[in-house]
């Protein structure tokens, strides 16, 4: 029979990337074009521990769990926040999803309305813009520097649009890396409010950043979240999401979302009805193991951010090479992407397709921005989950074909 | 600040049984309401050994895994079905998802714009409808009998409204629990390929007939899905969902959709995005516990047969109480659901209040009706979740409840 797909499906279908991402474990291949953590740092041990003491006594975890998650995980978040992140929530404001991209969703599901306006960081990260246009929303780009998104433009943008929210990700945003100032983060959550624009803040990289904290003071305190400066969670403003995807295991499919009780409990009715529940096996195997005597949690997010930080420097160590010499970016200080822009005149389509034939990838920047003429000089790269080896590899094979474009001009 | 949701979030939140379902292990609270199996025949020490062997040994399963789901577990059920379902599919046409209410959502969200219209069993699961909902669909409902679906009604109503989409579940519907009769599978089936309605076939329950094999021939045999009249899943006209939930354990969030390899691919494509995979751990472990040695899938699921088959006849014992004198049901020979008309004049949201102050609670009929004004008098109880005590004593709190109204009258 002839299928009518919906309205919105041309422009899921038209992610070029997909085929690639998909089987970055294939053979030789080498992918810098992924969002995956690395998998040398896997907990296996002690999740396996976990396993056991939860199989073998909890006829429970393998049964439906609750909608908002599994209580004990809620709360250990909420302390964890509470300790580290200057959020002191109450347990309703919390609930568990299976990672932040499906808390972004449900939000915008239960938010959003066909043709409603919706700011995004320009570029932002390709899943945030697929999310938005599933649900057909109307894309807004807000333009940013190093220091975030650029205030001015972001009236202009509110009194023009009137756009019901606000996609942002202060802790190295994904594709640039930028980590927003405080000041910024400041004007940014001032002018949300007294415009009314709902912010979702993702913070799924927010654990990742490589400069330890100077004089005792915590990253955190440096750079407070946006939910965190909303009175500390409570303001009502902010829906804080993120996951244990990148510093734990993707495999757990589990995160999270955090706000207003009342909007929680709308995405909360939401979920329960399209899939009912995250995965409560995996909710009780995380806890388990984030409190066992097995596994320090702090010790290893610090192992992750000292081997990334490893990682990136290999990355632009291979950058200094001849091919690069026109290229520019700015070093990221955490997060897991170095946000290149190519040497003038070179196509990031073009570039793509002749390092695929040498047997690695990356993602262009066209994906990366809502409006699909920009972007084409720009590619991101991923330093996290290649191993050292690879990376070198990977980047070797990358600068061949730079050098083969380059080269000819 | 003023929340500002979409339009569809009001019909979400009008779900009346939604904290019952959610809490139904508080104390002694006993929950016939629910779609939930029995914690009692989980797979415990088989899933530990699985886990020991996959987390000791495989670090990929818990990075992420692709897209369309782990390769090994797809093609357990491509061999599962060929052998067992009549379904004769390619690989590239199954794809894992979290559940079936995860595979419909997905369906519904790249082939359903807001207004479209869908036919969908009258009544049928509160699930479906809450999913429709959630996209805006305009949902037409079609009356049916013992037999399953009454075909004239389905060509007036197809010919009237021009539908993108039909919603079934001829094996033990939920909440009726009615088996479709073959000649109406077939009946269902050519009307659909004939008017060019595409078909969702939930086989959810399929598994848990209640009736042993007559002279060797097997339950998929006398009662086809329609995916497998369809040329053995071939003939491009019906997408197939179910999942583990109900036969191995809710807990691994692991579920199916099979059909048209042009539509799971654009499914497939909506789930990077949205989610980007379902749990990749939960599908290792499941594949690995339905190939271990230590598990035997089909005397898995007699087993399950047998109990729920018992869990019934006691349920049924209990109606025959004076109290339900005046109530009707027809038996079902499967699946987790007793569909009763109350004696007339008890209305169930009078008897639900009532049975709650008692310690039980069941599924009002009017969750199940896409017309909110149908349904008053009609419950639907679980046979499978609470064990055979609490079934009685619960059965026991039901009928003291409807005593207290039928006696006044």
């Amino acid at each position: 029979m002839k299928y009518s797909f919906a309205s919105h499906v041309e422009w899921i279908m038209s992610s070029p990337s997909d085929n690639i991402s998909s089987n970055p474990q294939q053979g030789s291949f080498i992918s810098l074009a992924d969002e995956w953590p690395t998998s040398d740092i896997f907990p296996l041990t002690s999740m396996h521990t976990a396993a056991t003491d939860v199989l073998l006594s909890l006829p429970q975890a393998l049964q439906y769990g609750n909608i908002e998650g599994y209580m004990p995980l809620r709360e250990w978040l909420q302390l964890e926040w509470k300790q580290h992140k200057q959020l002191d929530l109450d347990i309703n404001q919390i609930l568990i999803t299976r990672g932040s991209e499906h808390a972004m969703d449900l939000l915008v599901r239960v938010y959003v309305d066909k043709g409603d306006a919706v700011l995004v960081e320009n570029p932002t990260s390709p899943s945030s813009l697929q999310i938005l246009r599933m649900q057909g929303a109307t894309i807004i780009p807000v333009e940013g520097d190093q220091e975030g998104l650029l205030a001015q433009q972001l009236v202009e943008l509110i009194e023009k649009h009137h756009p019901k929210l606000l996609f942002v990700t202060p802790n190295f945003t994904n594709p640039t890396g930028v980590l927003w100032s405080l000041e910024r983060r400041k004007q940014v959550l001032e002018l949300c409010r007294a415009y009314q624009v709902f912010i979702v803040e993702d913070d799924s990289y927010g654990d990742l950043y490589f400069e330890e904290s100077k004089e005792n003071e915590p990253f955190s305190r440096r750079y407070p979240s946006l939910s965190a400066l909303d009175d500390h969670g409570k303001g009502g403003q902010v829906l804080y999401v993120g996951s244990f995807s990148k510093t734990v295991a993707p495999g757990l499919s589990t995160g999270f979302a955090a706000g207003p009780s009342k909007l929680i409990e709308v995405m909360g009715a939401a979920k329960q009805w399209v899939d009912r529940q995250s995965c409560n096996l995996n909710q009780r195997l995380l806890y388990q193991m984030l409190t066992s005597t097995t596994f320090d949690w702090h010790e290893h997010i610090t192992l992750l951010r000292r081997e990334y930080s490893t990682r990136l420097r290999l990355m632009t160590e291979l950058l200094k090479r001849p091919a690069w010499r026109k290229a520019k970016y700015n070093l990221p200080s955490g997060g897991m992407f170095l946000w290149v822009q190519l040497p003038e005149g070179l196509r990031s389509e073009l570039l793509l397709k002749c390092s695929i034939s040498k047997g690695t990838s990356f993602c262009v920047g066209t994906e990366c921005y809502a409006d699909k003429n920009m972007g084409f000089d720009v590619i991101r790269l991923n330093f996290t989950h290649p191993r050292r080896d690879e990376l070198l590899l990977g980047m070797h094979l990358l600068s061949e074909a730079v050098n083969e474009f380059t080269a000819r001009s």
